[in-house]
């Protein structure tokens, strides 16, 4: 099984990090895609290797797509791929998890409307003028999208992620 | 189930958060102990609040123990109380898990004669001269005992410290 990270530069580290360890514990292959190739850094200094540019990656190869929070979606959800991307995972009916900021891609994708869901407490208003029906919880599942609002809601977002692959 | 976390300023943040946030994901209650109580810093900023002074902890209350890496290993291993934890867990036969520096604690308490063991690869010499059989493996598992080399180890060290919990 694979998953995709989208991120970029300015990611929260630990909504990174947590989520790309955990999956890799549970034998799942983890690729991070970002604008272009290379290496991201994130808010705490932590780098990570980009595997693919965005314009590499296809839905068509994953089983999850994760969202990590930071500055890192304010960069990628001007990127035409990346909502791209997002979309086709929906259309595909496969899991979209999302954490803190993360949702803001799910926004400009457009891809809210309707849906449950939760974010970092600032992404709160623009959420809901997206159509979304926020709930402030540390984790909300409709259906195969799970959404959380901030680091210290990762153990239920890993719960309900690692619930979304299967494992 | 409870887990208990020994750390102090200067833990490698990763070490530290994702342990704490898989062992919160399947349920176990974690208790961070440090030299006092108030917040604990890592290398890359993050605050962890610290839940008890080492005196306040007893090895009769937790299932496990974690030793996360980075400078806190440096600090804590000074500690008599802190050994005297470690000394405890082991005499109870109760897991222990420790990565990268953290394993410097074990060597100060004296567990680690005829131990396998790894650690990170600036503190090999030592973990040999205290007697362990170093293995350069992402995790070595003898008995109760899980060590593991450095951050990019957590997947596996994760894999075997959840194992040792049995949930």
């Amino acid at each position: 099984m694979k998953a995709l990270i989208v991120s970029a530069d300015g990611f929260e580290d630990s909504e990174l990090l947590v989520p790309y360890y955990r999956l890799k514990e549970a034998g799942i292959e983890v690729t991070v895609a970002s604008l272009s190739r290379g290496v991201i850094k994130g808010k705490h200094g932590y780098e990570v290797a980009v595997d693919k540019a965005l314009d590499e990656a296809s839905a068509d190869d994953y089983a999850i797509l994760v969202l990590p929070g930071g500055a890192a979606p304010a960069v990628v959800r001007k990127e035409a791929k990346a909502l791209e991307i997002a979309r086709s995972f929906f259309a595909l009916d496969k899991p979209v998890v999302a954490i803190c900021h993360g949702p803001q891609i799910l926004i400009s994708a457009g891809l809210l409307q309707g849906r449950r869901a939760t974010c970092y407490v600032s992404v709160a208003d623009e959420l809901k003028a997206a159509g979304a029906r926020y709930e402030d919880q540390e984790v909300v599942v409709d259906g195969k999208l799970v959404t959380s609002r901030q680091p210290a809601d990762l153990p239920a977002f890993m719960r309900e992620t690692m619930r979304q692959t299967g494992l």
